[in-house]
């Protein structure tokens, strides 16, 4: 059969892998995509760096156009970050005739309609597992494998970087910014780690997976969204003592016509599969009114589990399924979107911490204005000893209270009237807790 | 577009419960199929029976004949059990040019070979993600989200019934026939349940894995293969205080160009993944040398479950998908069969519990003897309390050793020299540990 000839722009850490994957493991992509599988141009900025991987001659270098436009090429890879140069870059591949697969969820999540309109206007397709949670295959599981199903909910754990840190705080017991160091020595963390850390990265893969389940839009400032970066190792142990794991969850329900979604940090009950996802792993659980719920783990970052991945679109290029997959995607359709419910009015549990002043009638104080809002407590933790402070007032106390379900609206509320305590200091911690 | 006109034949459990998607999400199915499913033909064996589903007049049938020589019919959905009124009547639908999907495990176990060759003869297409874990799209995820990887192993719990039980027993204390009577009355295990508790359904499952992984040919006696209809609660409990779980392990792991296969009772450590797999829930890993280890986990029985996979593969037919996809699967294919290592060569770690009468020097007789065979051991427990006896002899303790590597054939040779040994009794209970 016709080989099958590859473009690749970018060849970095992702990039670089799917290349050697294509050339070192060609005979066995050949059998699984039914023909042979030509890596013909790979293009990179900076013609002098290192590469971990060898090309033939004449492969490499550094004009995209000679991917786009090399008539001979059937697919252009497109494994270049940012939005803009990506965005023309997808556009002209598509013009001139190519499929694309693609790993840049931050593209997709800012102009994904337009591209998919363009790819399905000029009859091409886009490809797009490496888009989230690197080497699982959570899109294929949503777009082909849960086709039977309404889905109604997503639960997940999508940004490696931000699992690793947590996971290494509570287990070695130290503090954010150190772990964060650690993390990027270690290559876990980028160096300027923003997007990852404050859930930016895993909203926005949130939003993909929500809108291809669901067949709706979500602009990502429609629902509340909050990293990690603020999070205090004391707060971990507290909740690792009421029996929980804290984890920035990326979480979607559907009920009744209305969309809940959040990413957050989250306590997890201790024993749920989310709660023991570790290091820099995902994991992302499925709700589908016929299959009841599916878990789907594995590496979310890191080159070669990404570029695996990134070969799988390509085998499905190459043998015929990426296309009618891609023709049947609710993504971006014509179905209007469903209503994002307001973060005021999503009903959930909460953690709140409160730094009190140890002296009497503080909690009662609390538990009073709480109740007054409607808000009721499931558990209470309040330590003897006293939290060393850093001015010279009196002595203050964690205490920690888990909600029975209440919103954050009223919660809102309860915080305007517990401001006017003297014996809370801030902060006052709030987080939500998984269901 | 030309509508997709379906044929089930079997309407148990799981049929009725797809054709209730086919009819009940009929909109649904037909925008992820690119068209409209049709369920045009149910065949049953009886007409009388009640059903949870109403089909449509003129659509149920007692002769499969109806579904298999409509020419209008495109596909058969094949959901009866045994293997050869279900061999023949695949055979007759393929012959008929019609695609089949089907969600007998034994069928395609013993028969595949046959089946697979002959659909491809004729151009056609046999589709099977609900023969393996039910809900779980594994199938998808070994023949086609892994296909940049070389499959290198397989570790899975993939008899809902064994792991149901097992659950119970631990959690609850319970005796096996007793939790077995509960899991029949509650409909988690079939009247007559050998298959489901002897590893045989397991067996078949992973020798269809392999197969697909492996591109190889597994017969179901190559390997070593038990159930968990010996277990006694006692091991359970010492397990657990070793800090595992006991699970009806599936592995398979390929080597040096060679499978190690075994379903076993097996020592997982309680904190990985597959020892919190708990019920009747699967769950599947799989290793591949570019994205490392993959879980997927879920119901892996269960009408809806089986039926979600089984109208997936459905909509793969209508979409175009799953012909390409089995016309590249490695399954039974022309490549040599990798030789599978011998039961007695297998290393790996063991559990070994030894029932001893409560007197001086047994414990080194036992380690001189495992000793003597190059079997050094890892840790040990011996608990006070003796057991009560049937017999009038001395009382008997357990003590259980947990071995470092070795081999069933170095354990063997050391049971020959324990036998000689009056102060062990049987019986020795010997379960490997997941590495």
């Amino acid at each position: 059969m016709e080989p099958l000839n590859v473009g690749i722009v970018g060849l970095g850490t992702v990039g670089g892998a799917a290349a050697r994957i294509l050339l070192e493991s060609a005979d066995h992509v050949a059998r699984r995509a039914g023909r042979p599988v030509h890596l013909r141009r790979a293009v990179v900025r900076d013609l002098s760096k290192p590469r971990a991987v060898e090309l033939p001659e004449g492969v490499l270098g550094t004009d995209p156009a000679a991917a786009v436009d090399d008539p001979e090429i059937d697919l252009v890879v497109q494994l270049i970050g940012g939005t803009d140069t990506a965005r023309e870059l997808m556009l002209a591949s598509l013009a001139a005739g190519k499929d694309v697969v693609t790993a840049n969820k931050a593209l997709l999540a800012e102009h994904g309609r337009e591209l998919f309109d363009r790819a399905r206007e000029l009859g091409r397709c886009i490809a797009f597992e490496a888009a989230v949670a690197g080497g699982i295959p959570v899109i294929r599981a949503v777009g082909e494998a849960m086709t039977a199903n309404r889905l109604t909910g997503i639960e997940a754990i999508l940004n490696g970087t931000s699992n690793f840190i947590l996971t290494k705080m509570l287990a070695e017991r130290r503090g954010y910014e150190d772990v964060l160091a650690e993390a990027q020595r270690l290559g876990y963390a980028e160096a300027d780690p923003a997007m990852d850390v404050d859930g930016t990265d895993a909203a926005q893969k949130l939003i993909l997976l929500t809108e291809l389940a669901m067949g709706t839009r979500v602009p990502l400032d429609a629902f509340p969204r909050q990293g990690i970066d603020h999070l205090l190792l004391d707060d971990l142990l507290l909740a690792h003592e009421l029996g929980y794991v804290v984890k920035l969850l990326a979480v979607t329900k559907l009920a009744n016509g209305q969309l809940e979604m959040h990413v957050q940090p989250t306590l997890v009950r201790i024993d749920r599969p989310l709660a023991q996802c570790d290091d820099a792993y995902n994991m992302i659980a499925l709700d589908g009114d016929a299959v009841g719920r599916t878990w789907y783990a594995g590496a979310g970052a890191g080159g070669m589990a990404t570029a695996s991945a990134v070969v799988a679109d390509v085998v499905d290029v190459a043998a015929g399924r990426a296309k009618p997959t891609f023709d049947r995607l609710d993504l971006w359709g014509d179905i209007p979107p469903l209503p994002v419910q307001p973060a005021e009015e999503i009903e959930r549990r909460f953690y709140l911490r409160f730094t009190v002043e140890d002296r009497p009638h503080v909690f009662a104080d609390i538990a009073d204005i709480l109740g007054r809002q409607g808000i009721s407590l499931a558990s209470i933790i309040q330590h003897e000893s006293p939290e060393e402070t850093d001015d010279d007032g009196p002595p203050t106390v964690p205490l920690v209270v888990m909600t029975h379900r209440t919103t954050e609206g009223q919660l809102r509320k309860a915080d305007e009237e517990l401001q006017n305590l003297s014996s809370v200091k801030p902060p006052t911690v709030r987080m939500p807790v998984a269901d």
